[in-house]
């Protein structure tokens, strides 16, 4: 079978591999499409080098349908449509003690710390599997895992109905966060600099200022009564982003970090003091974000036609990655099964 | 009267004044004491020029006895001891709408923004009072506005029983925060680089890393079995303490931001996502928690001896600032009374 993998060096290639039994307690998936995400390219980039053995299959928002059953197995037959929730946890450290198990101390993520799903048949442990409703399209189905994180962040926002809430960065993430509070009751704002962005949001129907022109902080306090927002979304990753976030939130406001900042950034500890703000990490999701995120993909709540640029056959992903990379796409999946009667 | 005034220029002189009647819902108190803080400080120093009207009697720290009551006062006789909650809400913004009166978006802090307790004879509003009960000494009583500050600090901090709580600076507040999260049930470490304070600190029964010989991060790692600290109050305004704050705190652990960062400072925002942190501003208090300070102090559990560097007449107001300054004293009080009879 044809896998996608990253090999060290700042390259990804396609390898041919023999399939493998599922062993006591997994599950092979037959995998269907896989979308590619910011933690994909930072792998392909050779900026977690240090943490990931090469080669690596990577890849972790998918969906499929169960291929074959490890022994010890209940609850899962062939055929079923599932995507995974790539998190494994150790069950000791003082986090997953304390009901954290989703930021275990020592998380295995599944697709950067194990092998991923960009593989005709991938075998996981039955543990991570969530089911698929046989209404939402397999391809639709691959976005499951993102917007699991769009629901865990609104969830840790603690978005409530009527909140004013504020986007900083109109990406995947920062789209499907405005999606999830907005079915949450909020009325959103994002603020994108980047103009093809702003459109699709805005064609989506959120507010969005353009900071290139509008004083972000006088719009959103006179689109709050002069209050602030409610809750504001740090997804831009960029330390001009941190360095308002502070001044956009309301007293008693919360911030919530999304994005990866790789190195510390200026944060006005001022107006966190006087405003009483609160700053919350959100990291990965717990089962109960993916069973909601299985919810609103269902209901038609996710603009997955707006997010889905295209699909790529695995042997185009180098392509694909250069799109990402260049900014020249929202959201692109690999469908795994295409080219793969090649390697049979 | 003698009252101690901000002149500008970096000044503070002892003016004499008349004493006036109490408006209508006013009150006259006979000022006992006035502690000095960190913000008297920054006023004398010249920092808050543009905030203060000067002369500006200053001082918000204090305890008195109650000598004259306005029109309209109800529940307050001369005679009865008492301190004052120096705040003033419009009552109709935003933030007062929702709640959080203390943190007024127009507030007015009493000592600052309008005339201070360094006066023999000062009319507040009835309704800043706050009954001191007569097994308190005045001259303790006049902690409790500090005491105040850490009792929110550590309600902000949602402080409970067996919590390991780190303090990184041990000033006044700090040890504060320290004796009043002991009271809630934590075991407290406070970290002070300076060795006279940390002395006073470890004298007082709480754990003290060094940080000039000590790895903080890997003192607090082994304190806590692995797991960081369930809270951690940033009260030393420093840059480095920011820069390591991160790391003492647990997953989905608690930073409480009571130190005022005149500038923007570098924050590990990818150890706040990683580990889910929750960063939150604590910013002066509300009624409940002069309340619980009040209890506090009666109960003994406020170490008011330690605090209490020494108690200056009115005159030597500019030579007890310098002791400050200098980091020469924890609390200094001013005796308001010594020394007004020069005045008659």
């Amino acid at each position: 079978m044809l896998t996608a993998a990253y090999l060290g060096d700042r390259t990804v290639g396609v390898l041919d591999a023999e399939p493998t039994a599922p062993a006591p307690g997994e599950v092979r998936i037959k995998v269907a499409y896989v979308g590619l995400c910011g933690t994909d390219l930072h792998i392909a980039h050779g900026h977690m080098d240090r943490r990931v053995t090469t080669p690596l299959v990577f890849g972790h928002e998918m969906s499929g349908v169960v291929d074959a059953v490890g022994d010890g197995v209940d609850g899962w037959v062939p055929g079923d449509a599932v995507t995974v929730m790539p998190l494994l946890w150790d069950g000791t450290c003082p986090a997953c003690v304390a009901g954290h198990q989703h930021i275990c101390q020592n998380l295995t993520f599944v697709g950067i710390d194990s092998p991923g799903a960009l593989q005709a048949l991938w075998n996981v442990p039955a543990s991570t599997l969530v089911r698929v409703p046989p209404s939402i399209d397999l391809r639709d189905a691959a976005l499951i895992e993102p917007v699991a994180v769009a629901v865990h962040d609104v969830r840790r926002g603690r978005v409530a109905g009527g909140d004013a809430v504020v986007v900083l960065g109109g990406g995947p993430i920062g789209t499907l966060i405005a999606s999830v509070a907005t079915r949450f009751g909020a009325r959103v704002a994002v603020v994108e600099p980047d103009p093809a962005r702003r459109a699709m949001v805005r064609g989506l129907g959120f507010q969005t200022p353009d900071p290139a022109t509008a004083d972000v902080v006088a719009w959103v306090e006179e689109w709050t009564g002069g209050a602030g927002a409610d809750v504001v979304f740090e997804v831009s990753g960029a330390a001009a982003a941190v360095a308002t976030v502070t001044d956009l939130a309301k007293v008693r406001g919360t911030i919530v970090v999304v994005a990866i900042h790789a190195e510390p950034r200026p944060v006005n500890l001022q107006r966190v003091f006087w405003r009483e703000l609160e700053v919350l990490g959100a990291r990965v999701y717990e089962r109960a974000d993916f069973e909601t995120a299985v919810e609103l993909l269902d209901a038609g709540a996710v603009p997955a036609e707006a997010l889905i640029t295209r699909v790529a056959p695995l042997g185009e992903i180098a392509g694909a990655l250069e799109d990402l990379s260049g900014g020249r796409a929202m959201k692109i999946l690999v469908d795994v099964q295409a080219g793969q009667e090649v390697a049979r």
